[in-house]
């Protein structure tokens, strides 16, 4: 049985993330969304609410769950036994950041593998950042995150 | 069970090659070395040749196995019911190329999935037309090619 | 009145390149899809092929016209007084190319003002050479180019 | 009549915006310098004094006017019935962050058209950050912002 | 006598910096490693135990010197009569930003020379933040940085 | 004494080379412009013509000399007990392609230290394709070479 983890701030899920881990989930026979916890990052979202807008988003994905971690990935990975770690890439500038950090967790952790997917072209464009943006501004997000949780998101915009 | 391809020239096989297939071995049940048979482009091995040579170099994996194919990659694919086509990036301009190519292949066949996985730093300067330019002028390819086929690759090109 | 010129191989028209086309004609009085002449760059299609796959595929827009050219852009530039050149742009590979064309254009002649549109993310991976190579392995190149030109690019490849 | 915006944050106007900003006035019939209001952003020059500073620097320019805006850039391209965004390209970094909001903006409002120019090569190391941090420890900044406005940036920064 | 600036922040000084400046070492007569003091950034070490640990790491070269200064780098520069300003290249965003800065700095004195060198491949992916990410982890910082300042680096973290 | 080597296909020579050539002149004690002589590729102009346009287009540095090779570059480098080899940078592309080069050039001889220059802004377009390409169409290449060769590019295109 392989496992992956699919780690990240998901602040909150995107169109973009899903679709990463949708894919991810067909390659592998465990899937782990890890939301990672920054003390020193603020978020828009707390991690209780970042888990749940990707539990609901996820719900439908039998071999897909949710955790949060708090340390080095490559520990979390170890502890887990995970096979690969899953990236997507949107764009260069993604890439080599991710090729840097991949590098870094394969010295700390040998097992540590990591597997890029190539986000879809219609997400190329979606980003935690942009959903922030566009909301608390009032725009429509419709398309740039998972449907199930559209309104979650309008919500917590609506009231700052 | 999970079948992943790994397609390309091999001209000849490459350390870094070598490294990004034995990584996939890890990852997926049965794994194809596929070579592409690609009438237009001028190799300095034969078709024969190159299958020769990485079936020696993956003869330690057993989950590994060599074939050919002249034609669109999504119908091999298609044909050996495989779940995803393993590439290996070296740099950014890999990537860009192998982007489109991911983008090009899920539109002609939605199964098609690509998974990138980033070289080890150490080969990231390691290419097949590096090994043949290298070997043409007597160089030394020791650590560019698997060590099993170096005097096969310097016998090969001694000869022209 | 404005004058553009979207200059190209078209060997043969895309999805890709219509779409720029199209946005240049929203953008600017007057359009010219002009067909580069190179004697030394083998082409699929003939000069004259080439044309009429644009004509066909542009025939619904009132001010795009084609023309060819052999020679310096910057001269076919000045001799139409264009205001600009238009360029497509779908990868960074792409843009950096064009942003030394663009200055080399400048400095021949400093009226020949190059924009630049980005590609629609659909069409991201969608290149002549790409659909050349499905359409030559007889795959479905639905999609890649406009539908009106469809039957004559297979029944051009199918001839081989 | 085809109007253009031209958005930033102008903190301050540099040479290299001018040379955009005069490059869209040549191709189009009314150009709006748009300066962004981002509460969440710091600035080292006030809104007024960036206003300030852009009309000084466009003042021979006739079609061209200053204004700003709070919100989503769409929601002020639509207001103003405007035919195009226009952005300057210094390098690539810049052309994928703007390729992604070009794409998001198009999203946002099909009629978000965004056109690209690329700074001319003498420019493309100018930037506000730079004039700022030239300007902070009393360097000349003589040629990297429009002549007209380079005492009241160097007074500016010397009450500090 | 021809003499180097290498500049950065060291905060840490790394593997990767060591490695530049050795080889700078080589190929000029005299190289300063010059730790730039910015009262805006917050750094996780002092500017004295910054240049603390670059001494204890380059004691053994010795036509290294360690400085520090506030102000425009240029400026150092002509003080110092140095020939060159010396930058480890690790990845391609790293060489648009130097590629931008190296134009900023012949511009403001055309004696500033910036000569590049490319990091070894097994240092691409050591940085000054990921030693500080894995060391504030209580992760194995050993081959990130010279061995002669590890328990120094770990000490200092373990104190938080 | 330190000694850089050049190397390129100077075909022909630049104002680009040479402003790469001049910067090298000032950080080495002797700098050696490298023609490569690579029988596979076609050139416009041959061996003897690109040495004596390099020679005319350096004559006034005395430092510098012109020579040619047939073999792997570490092994002219090892030959002549050079220092560095030194390598413009104009782009992106380059940087990447270049930057492979030089892990595999010290791969092959570990004294084999490539140092990298940025062209200087003005010279970013300029390559010796471009000036081919204008001279062919008798464009004005004024400014793209240096001024002492003009005439002897000129009057060989316009033989063909």
């Amino acid at each position: 049985m392989k496992t992956a983890v699919c780690p990240g701030s998901f602040d909150p899920i995107t169109t973009g993330h899903l679709d990463i881990i949708t894919r991810a989930a067909g390659l592998f026979d465990r899937v782990i969304v890890l939301i990672s916890v920054n003390a020193a990052k603020k978020t828009s979202f707390t991690l209780e609410e970042r888990a749940d807008l990707a539990r609901k988003a996820v719900a439908h994905l039998p071999n897909v769950e949710v955790d949060f971690f708090s340390g080095l990935l490559v520990d979390y990975v170890e502890k887990q036994s995970a096979d690969a770690i899953v990236r997507g890439l949107r764009a260069m500038s993604d890439f080599e950041y991710e090729f840097q950090m991949a590098l870094a967790n394969k010295k700390l952790n040998p097992r540590a593998e990591t597997v890029f997917l190539s986000t879809a072209a219609e997400n190329m464009y979606v980003s935690s950042s942009l959903v922030r943006q566009i909301a608390s501004f009032g725009g429509s997000i419709s398309g740039l995150v998972p449907e199930c949780i559209e309104d979650a998101i309008r919500t917590r915009f609506a009231q700052e």
